[in-house]
């Protein structure tokens, strides 16, 4: 049975997960870009990829497969593109400086993109796509992981990750639109969050050994066989599959990192060799037209979509990015929800790491 | 019942083109591009955005929607961004000037962004995307319509366009990788072909007026009321809705053109201004990595994926573009099948417009 959440201020949890990274050695500097992206990520709503993210990043550190210490290193910058090498850091701060410096790029040539290698985990797509909003530009945001999740359509072995890819776009009256969304039928995460609150699953999220649907998050969480978005062939799943593909070549073939299931197959698991790849890119909407104009269209077009007759059983229908919009202002004011069992484990390694429990 | 296609041979199937294409007052130039692309649609086995859209060109251009004569205006060029004016022509001429435009910026900038408003349907958008291939680029087509399809996420009235997005990629020994898509679980052609072939669809596809499945292709073409990519919510039906939103923002919000339900809500479909919007993006891999670095890792994640072991009652796993890449060379050798209900309306057509029959 689920047991009733602890609610964390924000400003407590980043400050735990602030101490959490520079007990493991992470530079203050970069522990309080990271916290501040896992927290946001949290008060987003996004419970997968915030402080549930914090045993996974301390097991990558102790086995080897993350330094937090990394310096990443500008590898190659010529008008609007660039590459980033994440020297095995955990992605948040690498990301960080390539949207930034996708966003310059933009500034001056309409449109940059930057590709990043040897990464880590960057937590949620989203937060860097969003990075663009407040310079009044587009962000998108991609990343694969070494870790194959998505069974390709008419197979029945994983052979892609999740590959999730944000896009973000300001409005006027209106939150911006943020979409942010794996490729598989729902992410990784919240096959792991299930697990955690013994929450069956729905049919068509993932399969068992035999590639049946499976309900049990357990033999999920395990198996890791996910269906891409669509499911079946008729009902569209080679798009889910062909989307997940995409965000490989631009995440991993593009940069020169990590894709497909190289990780598994080459060794490169026993090297503790992640080499995530990620993929950012800024438009400068002002080189096409003037911003009020595209925020006016942006506000209309919402308008529209929002004022749809609710299907049968339905009050709202919603924008990409309303959701979690809305979810930030109301856990920045109530706290984030801790469930028993991660406030276990987090205070665990609290303790193995001599920095005072979370509560 | 569906009766046996006849095949016609690529080149005449292009001359037929053209010459309706000039007799609709097209120009010489334009209409061998026009009709070159769309016969290349048809010999890549996507029957729904070949030869089968000339009677619905031809009804667009009778009714007045369509501008067979129109010259495209470059309204806007700065750096790696641009934007056409498509001045109401049909889509092909004005979507190849701009790819052609974001190819040359991104051999300049390293990416290049062009995209086009007041233009027309433009058929299929691998089309555009695949021009970067032989410059040894990635490419990505978007385009939207006046004509909404697809019903939100929890709603039950439709007020998005099926909305497709197409991206390419070069690989050495294998087909490039091209996927093409709509963003509702099929492409509004595909209903059409179902009605003209009078088969059954997939429940899944498309809704009735009451917001339920229906199988019924003639029920499903006329209301158009199209589940995004992923159908319910449950299973990531909201992806698709986010994913339609998005090629919106690209293709109609972002150079100026209609967006969501415009047409319908504003008078424009009695000023006959359809409005419809492209955008066009090229990516130079040589500013990441040597070329041939690239294509060595998209052949070996190619050949990982397809050396997927089948699931029951499967054959092969497919990387996107695959199977049209083999029917290209099959329809080639044998011929463009042409079933007789197609045929009845382009000899039809060719009467009225004083052109040789077809077939």
């Amino acid at each position: 049975m689920a047991e009733t959440p602890t609610l964390i201020p924000h400003t407590r949890l980043t400050e735990f997960i602030t101490r959490a990274l520079i007990a493991m050695k992470m530079p203050k500097d970069r522990a309080d870009i990271t916290a501040g992206l896992m927290v946001k990520t949290d008060l987003r709503g996004v419970d997968s990829h915030g402080i549930d993210m914090l045993p996974r990043y301390h097991e990558l550190w102790r086995q080897g497969f993350v330094v937090m210490e990394a310096e990443p290193v500008l590898a190659r910058d010529a008008a609007a593109t660039a590459l980033y090498d994440g020297a095995k850091g955990l992605g948040h701060y690498v990301s960080t400086l390539a949207m930034r410096l996708a966003i310059d790029k933009a500034r001056t040539f309409g449109v940059g993109i930057v590709t990043v290698r040897n990464s880590g985990h960057f937590g949620a797509a989203a937060n860097y796509s969003m990075m663009a909003l407040e310079h009044g530009m587009l962000g998108l945001a991609t990343t694969n992981s070494p870790y194959v999740a998505m069974v390709p359509t008419f197979g029945r072995e994983p052979k892609l990750s999740t590959n999730p890819i944000s896009f973000a776009a300001p409005a006027g009256r209106h939150a911006p639109f943020v979409l942010d969304m794996a490729t598989t039928t729902v992410a990784a995460g919240k096959l792991r969050i299930a697990s955690r609150w013994k929450k069956p699953i729905p049919a068509g999220w993932a399969l068992d050994e035999d590639g049946q649907p499976t309900t049990d998050p357990d033999i999920a969480m395990k198996k890791r066989f996910m269906s891409p978005l669509g499911g079946s062939r008729e009902l569209g799943g080679h798009k889910g599959y062909g989307l997940g593909m995409m965000v490989d070549i631009l995440s991993g073939v593009l940069p020169g990192a990590t894709y497909g299931d190289l990780f598994q197959r080459t060794g490169r698991y026993e090297q503790k060799k992640q080499d995530v790849g990620h993929c950012f890119v800024a438009i400068d909407p002002e080189r096409f037209r003037p911003l009020e104009d595209f925020k006016h269209d942006m506000d209309d077009m919402f308008d529209s979509v929002k004022s749809t007759s609710p299907a049968e059983g339905q009050t709202r229908v919603y924008v990409a990015g309303e959701p979690e919009a809305e979810s930030e202002k109301r856990r920045t004011r109530e706290g984030i929800p801790i469930n028993a069992t991660l406030m276990g484990l987090v205070n665990d390694l609290a303790k193995g790491l001599g920095i005072p429990a979370l509560g």
